[in-house]
């Protein structure tokens, strides 16, 4: 029986409870809502824990990149996809319309003709039609059509072009700062022209506690909830309980009394910083925060920490950013009441295309 | 023949020529001084490149971790190692022996008693000698005895443990505020106590303009010179025109005239921003910047960029931090006159251990 203690550092372990618990909570809280709970995978990057999501009652899932469906198609986790990204180029789209053809259903995004009509050629050549949102930028600043004027034209493109089934409208994230705005108008535009809109695609773990206020809304993709981390419980979404990932990690130096150095750098890390100040924060000492990031090295600044760990002693990091670590690591170590029950491979890591 | 053209994006690419010319001048440059040139591998992670840093002069490689080690001894790179980390622990004490026994020489650094006795533990364990170096911290804030005194009393315990050969100390990076000083200090300090300093190991590719400052050094330690990047440039050690790791990414949406995405994200470029305030440069548009990232996207401000690239076209990214997008990439793409010559696995990726 191998113990949590006995895993060399640096370790990224899940404590095995909460992340069955943070599952079935958020399933829980979209359910109530009436509409579909699609989990974004980007955070574990793991088929056996979309099994677990799909089993506890989601509707299907989001993956981002073609090879990330790849894994979960292999793995035969379910047959029911969003791919959220633009798929741009024969050879993906290609891709695409091969992973189509191995599940029931696999919807995927455009926020331009460009793609828009590379995804119609793709459908042509393979005879395979593809369900189709339009994605919009309602304040976060990323992709998107700017306005639901440019989605309701982009929406007419899609109705035009062969092959395209077009099905409504999805957005990242519902707490962008226009988002109920946006889709209310999207709503009243797309009824005026008579455009049905039976999927409206809301996103982000931070917005499961709003999901009241976008009714409008048919399903939600979060990711981020089955781990969670300091980012998370910063948002108010999580608490500290509900973090399911850590990293364990030795002290190597204490070069200085307010100072400890870590095994875990930027490698496990990640240099993600979104809301907070700091690199992540220790699990059992309070005040203590990790103040920098070198690849190998993570520097804890101990100055507000009334009680501070030895050189040789092993600590529990909380991430600030769960997704990017799931992201570097080749696998994870499934702890319940302090033995490892399981190691996963984090079989969709690194898949960028 | 597979050119440039036909990587699918996001892909890194190298261009050997940049390559052959950094790893060339910078040994230029080091032997000039009359030290021993022991280059980081943590930038590359490949054995080819650093048979290729061998080849050109370097007296021995540095490595970070035991398992990059083990994949560089495994590769039969060299036989002449530096692992500048503390190492804490039987299993990682075990390891570290059964390495050393594969090659004529293996040296590790401490910076406390404890990794020191440790270390000594393990050399009576395995009937084997190690030769060590105790890091000093000379400003930079991370790993390190604090004053030449503190090395001096570490040098003398290190003198009276079984198994331990002393053989001087090292600093990452020489660039820090009180290399000089503390070096001159401990070379005095050293001297009045009778012990040697046979070796002074320096350290950081931006320090590498300035060699000629630290004299009293008698090896160099840099890693980054190998690819270069924004960093690299911003510290003047480098220009453009010697970055050799770059990122081919798609544009896949335009959606605004000061907006652009690439398809290559944090999962390919890292947060990591040090003295700059982006995510790195697009190679062939002056001006346009990265200006954020997530896991899939890049964000490019276009806003001061007079030429601007189409949605599908696929354009070349300098990274802010090279090292860190070898470490999230399983290979890399070794690019001449446009043409694939070849694709190296990065073998020692991810190694945390």
């Amino acid at each position: 029986m191998l113990r949590v203690e006995d895993l060399d550092t640096p370790a990224v372990i899940i404590f095995l409870d909460r992340l069955e618990t943070n599952i079935e909570r958020v399933q829980r809280l979209i359910a109530r809502q009436g509409i579909g709970n699609r989990p974004h995978i980007k955070t574990h990057k793991i088929p056996a824990i979309g099994r677990m999501q799909i089993e506890a009652g989601a509707v299907g899932l989001t993956c981002q990149k073609l090879g990330e469906l790849e894994v979960f198609i292999d793995a035969n986790v379910c047959d029911d996809y969003l791919l959220s990204y633009n798929i741009l180029g024969a050879r993906k789209t290609d891709r695409l319309m091969q992973l189509a053809s191995r599940v029931k259903r696999l919807a995927v995004v455009a926020d331009n003709d460009v793609v828009l009509r590379g995804l119609s050629e793709a459908g042509l050549r393979h005879s395979r039609d593809i369900p189709l949102l339009i994605e919009c930028d309602t304040g976060f600043g990323r992709n998107g059509v700017q306005s639901p004027e440019a989605a309701l034209d982009l929406a007419r493109l899609a109705l035009k072009l062969p092959r395209i089934v077009f099905e409504g409208l999805m957005v990242f994230p519902n707490s962008a700062p226009n988002t109920h705005e946006f889709f209310s108008r999207s709503l009243k535009l797309f009824r005026e022209a008579g455009i049905a809109l039976p999927i409206l695609s809301g996103g982000g773990t931070p917005a499961l506690n709003r999901l009241a206020e976008f009714s409008m809304m048919t399903e939600h993709r979060a990711g981020t909830y089955v781990y969670n981390d300091v980012m998370m419980v910063h948002s108010g979404v999580a608490s500290w309980q509900d973090c399911a990932l850590q990293v364990r990690a030795t002290v190597v130096s204490r070069p200085t009394a307010g100072r400890a150095v870590l095994d875990c750098g930027s490698k496990v890390l990640t240099s993600d910083q979104y809301y907070v100040q700091h690199y992540g924060r220790l699990a059992h000492y309070p005040g203590a925060v990790i103040s920098g990031l070198s690849e190998e090295h993570a520097i804890v600044d101990l100055t507000n920490a009334p009680k501070r760990p030895k050189v040789g002693e092993v600590v529990e990091v909380i991430p600030n950013h769960c997704c990017s670590v799931s992201n570097m690591t080749d696998e994870v170590h499934g702890v319940r009441n302090g033995v490892v029950e399981l190691t996963w491979p984090v079989a969709a890591r690194g898949k960028v295309r």
